[in-house]
């Protein structure tokens, strides 16, 4: 199946949200955008759809939730409320996502996002097999709608093989004994001749971000520059 | 330590992309939020920044990369281009995410993100000791500034135990099947006088939803309701 996916967005009042999840949609590889009653029907101008306008000008407008949801085997309402009685099953979108990605292989699923005030409605809620919640704090669970969307095309895209790539257990110094080390040693090479002008700044600083300095190391290192130039800075102009 | 984070803005050009970055911040419980040189300086009244004010309020905005950075043990710029040469590491956030929460047990994080429209510069890569990418299509890289910030956020709080849980492999009715399932359900509770009026058809989409049906039983289940309605209908008015 080419695209299974379906993002259907129920009465969504700001077009710079529609513009926004457009943009999602095209950074994630989505293509199929459908829109229940929205608020402004200027939406194919939105502006923040940035090199995203084909999903745009490809996108669906259906008058019901249930016409927009046509051939979708499974359906998937979003919500920010957990303690509201849903009647349905609401999964925490790690496992939602797994779940949607299994059901994708077999038919077409719908992803349901209510409108940026008030969210999906109980109606809209009773189309949904289950429903998934972003896990945001309980105090502010409300998300904005194109970051809301963002995140769950981000989900279902993301990777489990590339957590498992770790950093090196040893301890980095911190990013102010790289700034200290660039410093001095930018000093260091104006004294002795090696660098003229602010120019250079750039590519020490690079060049010293390259070195991975150990934690351990840190002051011996400062120590060392600072010899040197106090050193350079004795002998004065030749 | 009781907030390792701080979220960098450098160069931020749209007061509602800040509000936005702000709202997700409080959406995933994150604090300290820092702007380098922004635009407009009229950000604190941002409205995308919903419950989020006191984000903005303690925002501390600097004059440069550097003074943003101070007291920062770990400095991890965004990027949405691979191709350019970045002198630095570069790795996907789901291991880039990993390795900040790992860092941020024993000193303070800077999470930089550039401007809406140039990203970060070389300059002020040149102050990360490594740099992460969102898993972006190649072909359309660039995200929106609030969209890239609540992924990373995200990430951050993202739980991997909750992955584990799969839906239970059989496979089940698709949406349209419910659908129709529900339909001949309130069709039949009208005729038996169960129900009156549309009211409580959202009840029975709701009561069908709840059943899981078996994708193998659906023919079956269908079958049973259009021949009870049959029946009941044959039998006409008392």
């Amino acid at each position: 199946m080419d695209d299974p996916f379906r993002v259907v967005l129920v009465s969504p009042r700001n077009p710079l949200n529609i513009g926004a999840a457009a943009r999602a949609m095209s950074n994630f590889g989505f293509r199929d955008l459908r829109l229940v009653a929205p608020y402004d029907v200027a939406f194919r101008e939105a502006k923040s759809a940035v090199r995203s306008q084909y999903i745009l000008e490809s996108a669906q407008v259906y008058d019901s939730v249930s016409a927009a949801l046509s051939g979708c085997g499974l359906v998937v309402g979003t919500t920010s409320v957990g303690h509201r009685d849903l009647h349905i099953p609401l999964y925490r979108l790690e496992a939602a996502a797994r779940m949607i990605l299994e059901r994708s292989q077999s038919s077409p699923v719908a992803l349901l996002f209510g409108s940026e005030k008030y969210g999906l409605s109980n109606s809209d809620l009773s189309f949904c097999q289950w429903a998934l919640r972003i896990p945001t704090r309980d105090e502010h669970g409300s998300m904005n709608l194109g970051q809301a969307v963002a995140i769950c095309l981000y989900e279902l895209r993301r990777d489990d093989q590339y957590q498992s790539m770790q950093f090196p257990p040893r301890q980095e110094a911190p990013a102010e004994v790289y700034g200290r080390f660039a410093g001095l040693l930018f000093e260091l090479l104006q004294e002795s001749g090696y660098v003229h002008g602010k120019s250079a700044e750039l590519k020490i600083r690079r060049l010293v971000q390259r070195l991975a300095l150990p934690m351990a190391d840190s002051e011996t290192w400062l120590g060392i520059l600072r010899q040197i130039l106090w050193k350079i800075r004795q002998t004065g102009p030749k």
